[in-house]
């Protein structure tokens, strides 16, 4: 099962997926005779879906999920993130909780993340090796950032780049983990930083990941810190950093007409982060109409601003909150079940390539999910493909593939 | 830790909790002399926190948890919800599903429930049963439902009362596990049923559990089913069913002030909902509002208008709404995490007696919680409960007590 569309699921009951070297060749009901010498692994009974891609979070907040969450943001980032980000220039610190966070990706199904390491070089270095050990997809962000913050995680602009450029040598060619351009949101740059960041995206065809629009207050700040801007999105434009190479903007609560056309370009995609916007009361973003208007929307777990890794409850809770839109605003409408799945599988998976849907062509990523006998005998697929997303947790989840390799969790 | 008031946790750090006979005695620093020959349990490095009550949700639904969560109410029942509670006359079939839902009750950490079985007697007998056999509280209630549904769910009025009748000579004198009357709510009873369930509820000394004021239409349909009532409540309470005797009113999304105030006098528990009444689209209680008022407010899972049975998450989505409230409408202020717990342990304990806090006096009823070394290395016991509360599942949860003895599962 899987979407292709937004709109709706595409399901095949009893059929086989048929993989070669790690490339989905074709589904069918019967296994064509030419495959009669072939591996055949019996999943019967089972769901087998795409993997989820999470668009957006934290590596080096990981540890921080769940405690904070009555605090203002200001005062969570003073009392809690600031002083954890500082740890990974521990190597040894890193090693240990960059492990357990990339072991808890692979056990919950997340098979492609875009993340925020930490401004720390060699922090984020020991990030790369743990997705690299560990065999899932990744783009992986050195955070970088050179003022309105604590001393001790700016750098100076030119450290900054160079760290950047260190990894972006040493990663580049990677097949499944890679560089991506990360300022950590345009308060934290300045011209001079994002400047460079946009040439160094071009030079490298790097991608770029963000936060744009999160809350009013930082809207606001925009105007200040940049006066010439007209929007918080044209900061980012101006130096190449919204669209020029593929890029994601996380929140996008408060996206004004203008910033709405300029995400319609193809390369933009926002990562809609439900738990964070709700515990950090930025607000609801309006996501259907961005996806009406044809604007790349995909799931953002935003550890640790949301507090839920699984990204099956990122897909509930946007549904969820699209719900409470609907009550509290006119003009909007929920978002079904195919529209929340198709943003955490194939709208997430796209930014990776060709994952996220289980079709002729793309990459063998999936899980395989075995659900109670109680269910089965009762609920169709659709409905256990529901239930899973909803109540299903990494228990649920008997194989995880990505690129066709089983990964080991 | 506990909480003894809502405002605020009580928390002793590296002590003893003392109890004789299922009953705390004191709670200590050291280990008084007297009790040297006594049994030590070391749970040095764990959380010890009172165990969750869920004060609504419905065991016959257990199945459907999290399917069919984009149909409009009435569908869902129809397409779902009645169909199953139909199979619950099959006692085979009650028994595999009771024993999974008590089960997995217990494994979350659920030590007491206020639960609707069905209509049927010989069904929810089979729930009395599971309950028995884990050992964990609850007040079980046979659906009392005499029309507007079904044919193959209601039952004659004489029926439905002997039938409740049955089970509650059966059962009454159960340390544990207890009748409940349960109107299943004022729309599928009549004058006459619930004239008979209020006498059955006196001459019993029953607590009773019913629905209110989940949605704007329902409460219009009262208004025409009772044309007499001043209010929903005003239905319930002419038949001596709100608050005459300890009272559960599940959802209470909208009290009128005269509603309020008859949910003042002491007896009265509203059964918060929230992920239900996301689901369901009902709108957000305001139950920050309620408790002010000093009228007592618990919460409900409420399987399977919510999906997760685990309370924690009740906790959680509990403090989510009142944030999105606070958002959205004025005169409203977000729950405190203290707040949030105290609704879900101690006020939804009250209901059971003297549970719901570690507290002198108090039986011992307790969750054992073990977190990851690296928060334990980092973290203050709140951080590390609030974590818990976010982030945790049943595999945190390494000891259940219920009046003193270890439960398993």
């Amino acid at each position: 099962m899987y979407t292709d569309v937004p709109g709706q699921f595409e399901v095949l009951e009893n059929g086989y997926v048929i993989a070669v070297d790690g490339v989905i060749k074709e589904l069918c009901e019967e296994l064509p005779k030419v495959y009669d010498e072939s591996t055949v692994i019996d999943h019967t009974n089972k769901l087998i879906i795409p993997g989820f891609y999470d668009l957006h979070l934290h590596a080096g907040q990981y540890l921080q999920c769940g405690t904070g969450m009555n605090k203002q943001l200001l005062d969570w980032l003073k009392d809690y993130t600031y002083d954890l980000e500082k740890d990974f220039v521990d190597t040894d610190y890193a090693d240990k909780v960059y492990g357990r966070f990339v072991d808890d990706l692979a056990r919950y199904g997340t098979l492609g993340s875009c993340v925020f390491a930490t401004s720390s070089t060699e922090g984020t270095e020991r990030l790369y090796e743990a997705y690299k050990a560990k065999g899932i997809r990744a783009f992986v962000g050195k955070v970088n950032m050179v003022r309105n913050a604590p001393d001790f995680i700016i750098e100076e602009v030119q450290a900054s780049l160079d760290g950047l450029k260190y990894l972006v040598e040493k990663y580049k060619d990677e097949p499944l983990v890679k560089p991506i351009v990360t300022p950590r949101f345009a308060p934290t740059s300045t011209e001079e930083s994002m400047e460079a960041l946009g040439k160094i995206a071009k030079e490298y065809d790097l991608p770029v990941q963000s936060h744009i629009s999160e809350n009013p207050a930082e809207v606001e700040w925009i105007k200040e810190l940049y006066e010439w801007s007209t929007s918080y999105a044209d900061v980012y434009d101006k130096f190449n950093l919204y669209g020029e190479t593929p890029t994601i903007m996380a929140h996008a609560v408060y996206l004004t007409e203008e910033e709405r056309k300029l995400s319609q370009n193809g390369k933009v995609y926002l990562a809609h982060c439900p738990d964070s916007n709700v515990n950090i009361v930025s607000g609801i973003a309006p996501v259907k109409q961005y996806m009406e208007m044809g604007i790349k929307v995909g799931l953002g777990s935003d550890i640790a601003g949301g507090h839920k890794i699984q990204m099956n409850e990122a897909v509930v809770r946007a549904i969820q909150l699209s719900k409470i839109k609907c009550f509290y605003e006119e003009n909007n409408q929920p978002l079904s079940l195919s529209e929340a799945f198709y943003m955490g599988t194939a709208c997430g998976g796209e930014f990776f390539g060709n994952v996220g849907k289980l079709k002729e062509g793309y990459e063998l990523d999936a899980l395989v999910i075995d659900d109670h006998e109680l269910y089965k005998e009762r609920y169709t697929l659709l409905d256990r493909l529901e239930k899973f997303l909803y109540v299903g947790d990494d228990r649920w989840i008997v194989e995880r593939y990505v690129a066709g390799n089983k990964i080991t969790v």
